[in-house]
Protein backbone atom coordinates (compact mmCIF):
# COMPACT_ATOMS: atom_id res chain seq x y z
CA UNK A 1 0.00 0.00 0.00
CA UNK A 2 1.40 3.55 -0.66
CA UNK A 3 2.05 5.96 1.84
CA UNK A 4 0.82 9.29 1.03
CA UNK A 5 2.00 11.01 3.48
CA UNK A 6 5.56 10.12 2.05
CA UNK A 7 6.86 12.24 -1.06
CA UNK A 8 6.81 9.96 -4.07
CA UNK A 9 10.36 9.81 -4.36
CA UNK A 10 10.46 7.02 -1.10
CA UNK A 11 7.44 5.67 -2.59
CA UNK A 12 8.91 4.64 -5.27
CA UNK A 13 12.36 3.28 -3.55
CA UNK A 14 9.59 1.33 -1.44
CA UNK A 15 7.96 0.41 -4.67
CA UNK A 16 11.23 -1.12 -6.06
CA UNK A 17 12.46 -2.37 -2.92
CA UNK A 18 9.29 -4.68 -2.63
CA UNK A 19 9.94 -6.58 -6.01
CA UNK A 20 12.96 -8.31 -4.22
CA UNK A 21 12.18 -11.70 -3.50
CA UNK A 22 11.82 -11.95 0.35
CA UNK A 23 10.73 -8.74 0.77
CA UNK A 24 6.88 -7.59 1.25
CA UNK A 25 4.87 -4.54 1.32
CA UNK A 26 5.71 -4.00 4.95
CA UNK A 27 9.36 -4.93 5.20
CA UNK A 28 10.03 -3.01 2.50
CA UNK A 29 8.93 -0.18 4.17
CA UNK A 30 11.01 -1.38 7.14
CA UNK A 31 14.28 -1.79 4.37
CA UNK A 32 13.12 2.06 2.91
CA UNK A 33 13.56 3.49 6.73
CA UNK A 34 16.84 1.80 7.30
CA UNK A 35 18.30 2.84 4.12
CA UNK A 36 17.00 6.55 4.75
CA UNK A 37 18.83 6.47 8.38
CA UNK A 38 21.74 4.55 6.76
CA UNK A 39 22.08 7.35 4.20
CA UNK A 40 25.84 7.37 3.75
CA UNK A 41 27.09 4.02 5.21
CA UNK A 42 24.23 1.82 3.36
CA UNK A 43 21.81 3.95 0.88
CA UNK A 44 24.98 5.33 -1.04
CA UNK A 45 27.06 2.47 -1.24
CA UNK A 46 24.31 0.11 -2.43
CA UNK A 47 23.23 2.59 -4.88
CA UNK A 48 26.90 2.30 -6.12
CA UNK A 49 26.87 -1.09 -5.77
CA UNK A 50 24.23 -1.65 -8.02
CA UNK A 51 25.43 0.27 -10.46
CA UNK A 52 29.05 -0.89 -10.66
CA UNK A 53 27.42 -4.59 -10.78
CA UNK A 54 24.46 -3.02 -13.58
CA UNK A 55 27.55 -2.13 -16.10
CA UNK A 56 30.07 -5.71 -14.85
CA UNK A 57 27.93 -8.64 -14.26
CA UNK A 58 27.68 -10.81 -17.17
CA UNK A 59 25.96 -14.04 -18.38
CA UNK A 60 28.37 -16.55 -19.24
CA UNK A 61 28.16 -17.56 -22.91
CA UNK A 62 29.37 -20.77 -21.76
CA UNK A 63 26.98 -22.38 -18.95
CA UNK A 64 24.87 -19.37 -17.88
CA UNK A 65 26.90 -18.25 -14.87
CA UNK A 66 27.13 -15.09 -13.91
CA UNK A 67 30.33 -13.15 -13.17
CA UNK A 68 32.14 -10.34 -14.00
CA UNK A 69 34.53 -12.42 -16.99
CA UNK A 70 33.69 -13.96 -19.99
CA UNK A 71 33.33 -16.77 -19.81
CA UNK A 72 32.95 -17.36 -16.26
CA UNK A 73 36.16 -17.69 -13.48
CA UNK A 74 34.48 -21.67 -13.07
CA UNK A 75 34.91 -22.20 -16.94
CA UNK A 76 37.80 -20.71 -16.86
CA UNK A 77 39.63 -22.62 -14.32
CA UNK A 78 42.00 -25.19 -15.91
CA UNK A 79 41.92 -27.54 -13.70
CA UNK A 80 38.07 -28.33 -13.21
CA UNK A 81 36.94 -31.96 -14.36
CA UNK A 82 36.22 -31.71 -18.10
CA UNK A 83 34.68 -34.62 -18.91
CA UNK A 84 31.70 -33.82 -16.24
CA UNK A 85 28.67 -30.72 -16.73
CA UNK A 86 26.35 -30.51 -13.86
CA UNK A 87 23.54 -29.09 -14.76
CA UNK A 88 21.19 -27.05 -11.83
CA UNK A 89 18.17 -24.76 -12.46
CA UNK A 90 19.31 -21.68 -11.11
CA UNK A 91 22.61 -19.57 -10.23
CA UNK A 92 21.91 -19.84 -6.14
CA UNK A 93 22.14 -23.85 -6.73
CA UNK A 94 25.70 -23.49 -8.68
CA UNK A 95 26.83 -20.99 -5.55
CA UNK A 96 25.10 -23.59 -3.29
CA UNK A 97 27.19 -26.69 -4.48
CA UNK A 98 30.30 -24.57 -4.55
CA UNK A 99 29.87 -23.46 -1.30
CA UNK A 100 29.70 -27.46 -0.71
CA UNK A 101 33.02 -27.80 -2.76
CA UNK A 102 32.18 -30.90 -3.96
CA UNK A 103 32.41 -30.28 -7.68
CA UNK A 104 34.91 -31.10 -9.46
CA UNK A 105 33.08 -30.61 -12.40
CA UNK A 106 31.87 -27.81 -14.97
CA UNK A 107 28.51 -26.17 -14.53
CA UNK A 108 25.46 -25.67 -16.99
CA UNK A 109 23.09 -23.70 -15.38
CA UNK A 110 19.47 -23.75 -17.40
CA UNK A 111 17.81 -20.51 -15.99
CA UNK A 112 14.89 -22.62 -14.61
CA UNK A 113 12.51 -25.15 -14.89
CA UNK A 114 9.77 -26.63 -17.01
CA UNK A 115 6.58 -25.17 -16.07
CA UNK A 116 3.80 -25.84 -18.73
CA UNK A 117 1.42 -23.74 -16.19
CA UNK A 118 3.31 -20.69 -16.35
CA UNK A 119 4.12 -21.17 -19.88
CA UNK A 120 7.83 -22.50 -19.72
CA UNK A 121 8.86 -24.60 -22.00
CA UNK A 122 12.24 -26.16 -22.90
CA UNK A 123 13.02 -23.22 -25.48
CA UNK A 124 12.94 -20.78 -22.63
CA UNK A 125 15.61 -22.80 -20.99
CA UNK A 126 19.38 -22.74 -21.74
CA UNK A 127 18.99 -26.62 -23.16
CA UNK A 128 20.15 -26.06 -26.69
CA UNK A 129 23.66 -25.41 -25.29
CA UNK A 130 23.67 -27.89 -23.13
CA UNK A 131 23.15 -30.80 -25.67
CA UNK A 132 25.63 -29.06 -27.56
CA UNK A 133 28.46 -28.97 -25.14
CA UNK A 134 27.55 -32.51 -24.21
CA UNK A 135 28.02 -33.71 -27.66
CA UNK A 136 31.44 -32.94 -27.16
CA UNK A 137 34.41 -35.62 -27.22
CA UNK A 138 36.14 -34.91 -23.96
CA UNK A 139 32.45 -34.82 -21.65
CA UNK A 140 31.77 -38.94 -20.78
CA UNK A 141 29.00 -37.85 -17.99
CA UNK A 142 26.16 -35.22 -17.42
CA UNK A 143 24.71 -34.60 -13.89
CA UNK A 144 21.21 -33.25 -13.19
CA UNK A 145 21.73 -31.86 -9.79
CA UNK A 146 18.08 -30.62 -10.53
CA UNK A 147 15.87 -29.70 -7.40
CA UNK A 148 13.93 -32.57 -5.96
CA UNK A 149 10.76 -31.03 -6.60
CA UNK A 150 7.66 -31.75 -9.34
CA UNK A 151 9.32 -29.27 -11.88
CA UNK A 152 12.43 -29.73 -11.43
CA UNK A 153 11.92 -33.59 -11.76
CA UNK A 154 9.81 -33.67 -15.09
CA UNK A 155 12.82 -31.12 -16.16
CA UNK A 156 15.31 -34.15 -15.09
CA UNK A 157 12.88 -36.64 -16.98
CA UNK A 158 13.00 -34.24 -20.01
CA UNK A 159 16.66 -33.53 -20.24
CA UNK A 160 17.80 -37.40 -19.62
CA UNK A 161 15.66 -37.94 -22.53
CA UNK A 162 16.98 -35.24 -24.69
CA UNK A 163 20.82 -36.36 -24.02
CA UNK A 164 19.76 -40.53 -24.63
CA UNK A 165 21.24 -40.78 -27.85
CA UNK A 166 24.12 -38.80 -27.08
CA UNK A 167 26.77 -41.28 -25.69
CA UNK A 168 27.09 -39.57 -22.21
CA UNK A 169 26.33 -41.26 -18.78
CA UNK A 170 23.34 -39.20 -17.05
CA UNK A 171 23.21 -39.01 -13.23
CA UNK A 172 21.02 -37.66 -10.68
CA UNK A 173 21.72 -36.51 -7.43
CA UNK A 174 20.80 -39.87 -4.71
CA UNK A 175 17.31 -39.22 -2.59
CA UNK A 176 17.50 -39.70 1.28
CA UNK A 177 17.50 -38.18 4.72
CA UNK A 178 19.13 -34.97 4.68
CA UNK A 179 22.04 -35.10 7.10
CA UNK A 180 21.10 -34.13 11.10
CA UNK A 181 17.55 -34.49 9.78
CA UNK A 182 14.89 -36.20 12.02
CA UNK A 183 12.84 -38.78 10.67
CA UNK A 184 9.73 -37.33 12.44
CA UNK A 185 9.94 -34.28 10.30
CA UNK A 186 10.70 -35.67 7.17
CA UNK A 187 7.87 -35.95 4.31
CA UNK A 188 6.76 -39.55 3.31
CA UNK A 189 8.20 -38.66 -0.23
CA UNK A 190 12.05 -38.34 1.40
CA UNK A 191 11.29 -41.35 3.65
CA UNK A 192 10.43 -43.79 0.91
CA UNK A 193 13.08 -42.54 -1.01
CA UNK A 194 15.63 -42.82 1.92
CA UNK A 195 14.14 -46.57 2.42
CA UNK A 196 13.82 -47.64 -1.28
CA UNK A 197 17.60 -46.84 -2.15
CA UNK A 198 18.68 -48.20 1.70
CA UNK A 199 22.27 -49.47 1.25
CA UNK A 200 23.86 -52.08 3.41
CA UNK A 201 26.53 -50.81 5.92
CA UNK B 1 28.91 -16.79 4.20
CA UNK B 2 30.77 -15.31 0.77
CA UNK B 3 30.38 -16.41 -2.32
CA UNK B 4 33.86 -17.51 -3.94
CA UNK B 5 32.34 -18.14 -7.61
CA UNK B 6 30.77 -14.61 -7.79
CA UNK B 7 32.56 -11.61 -8.52
CA UNK B 8 33.59 -8.99 -6.21
CA UNK B 9 30.94 -7.16 -7.28
CA UNK B 10 28.70 -9.55 -6.99
CA UNK B 11 29.76 -10.50 -3.41
CA UNK B 12 29.66 -7.00 -2.53
CA UNK B 13 26.42 -6.01 -3.70
CA UNK B 14 24.70 -9.40 -1.50
CA UNK B 15 27.04 -8.03 1.64
CA UNK B 16 25.08 -4.71 1.09
CA UNK B 17 21.62 -6.04 0.42
CA UNK B 18 22.42 -8.61 3.47
CA UNK B 19 22.11 -5.44 5.92
CA UNK B 20 18.51 -4.74 4.99
CA UNK B 21 16.17 -5.70 7.93
CA UNK B 22 13.98 -8.96 6.76
CA UNK B 23 17.23 -10.50 4.81
CA UNK B 24 19.25 -12.79 5.48
CA UNK B 25 22.43 -14.21 4.14
CA UNK B 26 20.47 -16.46 2.24
CA UNK B 27 17.83 -14.35 0.89
CA UNK B 28 20.16 -11.86 0.08
CA UNK B 29 21.80 -14.15 -2.43
CA UNK B 30 18.22 -14.35 -4.19
CA UNK B 31 17.95 -10.76 -3.84
CA UNK B 32 21.17 -10.05 -6.05
CA UNK B 33 20.27 -13.38 -8.30
CA UNK B 34 16.75 -11.52 -9.17
CA UNK B 35 18.33 -8.13 -9.15
CA UNK B 36 21.08 -9.93 -11.80
CA UNK B 37 18.21 -10.93 -13.85
CA UNK B 38 16.13 -7.82 -13.70
CA UNK B 39 19.40 -5.90 -14.54
CA UNK B 40 17.11 -3.05 -16.56
CA UNK B 41 13.53 -3.06 -15.41
CA UNK B 42 14.45 -3.60 -11.50
CA UNK B 43 18.67 -3.35 -11.10
CA UNK B 44 18.92 0.17 -12.92
CA UNK B 45 15.57 2.01 -11.49
CA UNK B 46 16.56 0.48 -7.68
CA UNK B 47 19.98 1.95 -8.09
CA UNK B 48 18.47 5.18 -9.62
CA UNK B 49 15.34 5.92 -7.22
CA UNK B 50 18.17 5.18 -4.32
CA UNK B 51 20.39 7.98 -5.56
CA UNK B 52 17.78 10.65 -5.85
CA UNK B 53 16.48 9.79 -2.22
CA UNK B 54 19.68 10.12 -1.05
CA UNK B 55 20.10 13.56 -2.58
CA UNK B 56 16.07 14.57 -2.13
CA UNK B 57 15.13 12.91 1.23
CA UNK B 58 15.72 15.30 4.67
CA UNK B 59 14.42 14.97 8.46
CA UNK B 60 11.72 17.17 9.42
CA UNK B 61 13.54 19.58 12.02
CA UNK B 62 10.16 19.83 13.08
CA UNK B 63 9.01 17.03 14.27
CA UNK B 64 11.29 14.32 12.71
CA UNK B 65 9.54 12.80 9.89
CA UNK B 66 11.38 12.08 6.91
CA UNK B 67 10.01 13.74 3.56
CA UNK B 68 11.72 15.66 0.38
CA UNK B 69 10.13 18.86 1.54
CA UNK B 70 11.25 20.73 4.72
CA UNK B 71 9.49 21.27 7.06
CA UNK B 72 7.49 18.17 5.96
CA UNK B 73 4.29 18.23 4.25
CA UNK B 74 2.66 17.01 7.16
CA UNK B 75 3.89 19.55 9.23
CA UNK B 76 3.00 21.89 6.47
CA UNK B 77 -0.43 20.80 6.15
CA UNK B 78 -2.64 24.03 7.30
CA UNK B 79 -5.36 21.91 8.18
CA UNK B 80 -4.06 19.49 10.40
CA UNK B 81 -4.98 20.05 14.15
CA UNK B 82 -2.10 22.83 16.20
CA UNK B 83 -3.01 21.62 19.49
CA UNK B 84 -2.49 17.49 19.41
CA UNK B 85 1.05 16.28 18.81
CA UNK B 86 0.99 12.06 18.50
CA UNK B 87 4.81 11.10 19.44
CA UNK B 88 5.96 7.83 17.94
CA UNK B 89 9.00 5.91 18.03
CA UNK B 90 9.63 5.44 14.36
CA UNK B 91 8.72 7.29 10.74
CA UNK B 92 6.82 3.53 10.09
CA UNK B 93 4.72 3.86 13.06
CA UNK B 94 3.55 7.48 11.24
CA UNK B 95 3.01 5.76 8.25
CA UNK B 96 1.15 3.23 10.08
CA UNK B 97 -1.26 5.84 11.88
CA UNK B 98 -1.73 7.68 8.83
CA UNK B 99 -2.92 4.62 7.17
CA UNK B 100 -5.51 4.42 9.23
CA UNK B 101 -6.07 7.94 9.17
CA UNK B 102 -6.92 8.56 12.80
CA UNK B 103 -4.75 11.15 13.81
CA UNK B 104 -6.01 14.73 12.97
CA UNK B 105 -2.88 16.10 15.26
CA UNK B 106 0.70 16.43 14.03
CA UNK B 107 3.84 14.16 15.13
CA UNK B 108 6.97 14.04 16.74
CA UNK B 109 8.86 11.12 15.85
CA UNK B 110 11.31 10.35 18.98
CA UNK B 111 13.42 8.39 16.66
CA UNK B 112 13.29 5.13 18.96
CA UNK B 113 13.42 4.64 22.16
CA UNK B 114 15.19 4.24 25.37
CA UNK B 115 16.88 1.43 26.01
CA UNK B 116 20.23 1.52 28.51
CA UNK B 117 21.04 -2.02 27.91
CA UNK B 118 21.79 -0.85 24.44
CA UNK B 119 23.10 2.76 25.34
CA UNK B 120 20.10 4.60 24.12
CA UNK B 121 19.03 7.33 26.20
CA UNK B 122 17.14 10.78 26.47
CA UNK B 123 19.98 12.52 24.88
CA UNK B 124 20.07 9.90 21.82
CA UNK B 125 16.55 10.54 21.11
CA UNK B 126 14.31 13.55 19.67
CA UNK B 127 13.09 14.62 23.35
CA UNK B 128 14.32 18.54 23.34
CA UNK B 129 12.28 19.33 20.94
CA UNK B 130 9.32 17.69 21.71
CA UNK B 131 9.11 19.63 25.32
CA UNK B 132 9.67 22.77 22.96
CA UNK B 133 6.59 22.24 20.31
CA UNK B 134 4.53 20.76 24.06
CA UNK B 135 5.21 24.38 25.90
CA UNK B 136 3.99 26.22 22.81
CA UNK B 137 0.35 28.03 23.85
CA UNK B 138 -1.68 26.30 20.86
CA UNK B 139 -0.52 22.76 22.23
CA UNK B 140 -3.09 21.47 24.78
CA UNK B 141 -2.39 17.44 24.46
CA UNK B 142 0.60 15.60 23.77
CA UNK B 143 -0.59 11.26 22.82
CA UNK B 144 2.25 9.14 23.35
CA UNK B 145 1.26 6.29 20.68
CA UNK B 146 4.65 4.34 21.66
CA UNK B 147 4.91 0.54 21.05
CA UNK B 148 3.13 -1.67 23.59
CA UNK B 149 6.60 -2.96 24.56
CA UNK B 150 8.52 -2.74 27.66
CA UNK B 151 10.77 -0.05 26.10
CA UNK B 152 7.74 1.94 24.59
CA UNK B 153 6.49 2.09 27.81
CA UNK B 154 9.27 3.13 30.10
CA UNK B 155 9.70 5.89 27.26
CA UNK B 156 6.66 6.31 27.51
CA UNK B 157 6.77 6.82 31.25
CA UNK B 158 9.79 8.70 30.90
CA UNK B 159 8.44 11.70 28.20
CA UNK B 160 5.47 11.27 30.39
CA UNK B 161 7.12 12.82 33.67
CA UNK B 162 9.06 15.31 31.81
CA UNK B 163 5.85 17.00 30.35
CA UNK B 164 3.94 16.63 33.81
CA UNK B 165 4.66 20.53 35.04
CA UNK B 166 4.57 21.90 30.74
CA UNK B 167 0.61 22.36 31.37
CA UNK B 168 -0.68 19.80 28.05
CA UNK B 169 -3.05 16.99 28.81
CA UNK B 170 -0.92 13.46 28.13
CA UNK B 171 -2.88 10.63 26.74
CA UNK B 172 -1.60 7.14 25.80
CA UNK B 173 -3.25 4.87 23.24
CA UNK B 174 -6.10 1.85 25.11
CA UNK B 175 -4.88 -1.23 25.23
CA UNK B 176 -7.04 -4.69 24.46
CA UNK B 177 -8.15 -6.81 22.32
CA UNK B 178 -6.89 -6.21 18.55
CA UNK B 179 -9.56 -6.23 15.95
CA UNK B 180 -9.95 -9.59 14.85
CA UNK B 181 -8.27 -10.95 17.43
CA UNK B 182 -8.89 -14.59 18.59
CA UNK B 183 -8.50 -14.79 22.59
CA UNK B 184 -6.91 -18.06 22.29
CA UNK B 185 -3.90 -16.43 20.43
CA UNK B 186 -3.50 -13.30 22.97
CA UNK B 187 -0.99 -13.23 25.56
CA UNK B 188 -1.93 -12.85 29.45
CA UNK B 189 -0.85 -9.24 29.37
CA UNK B 190 -3.38 -8.26 26.37
CA UNK B 191 -5.88 -10.45 28.02
CA UNK B 192 -5.45 -8.74 31.10
CA UNK B 193 -5.32 -4.98 30.22
CA UNK B 194 -8.58 -6.31 27.87
CA UNK B 195 -10.43 -6.99 31.31
CA UNK B 196 -9.11 -4.05 33.45
CA UNK B 197 -10.20 -1.47 31.19
CA UNK B 198 -13.62 -3.44 30.02
CA UNK B 199 -16.30 -1.28 29.75
CA UNK B 200 -20.06 -1.16 29.74
CA UNK B 201 -22.25 -1.96 26.92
Amino acid sequence: MANKTAGPEIERLIKLLAKLPGLGPRSARKAALTLIKRRDDLMGPLAEALNVARETITICPECGNVDTVSPCSICQQPRRDQTMIVVVEEVGDLWALERAGVIKGRYHVLGGHLSPLDGIGPEDLNIGKLVERASKAEVSEVLLALNATVEGQSTMHYVKDLLANSGVKVSEMQKGVPIGGELDYLDEGTLAAAINSRRQI
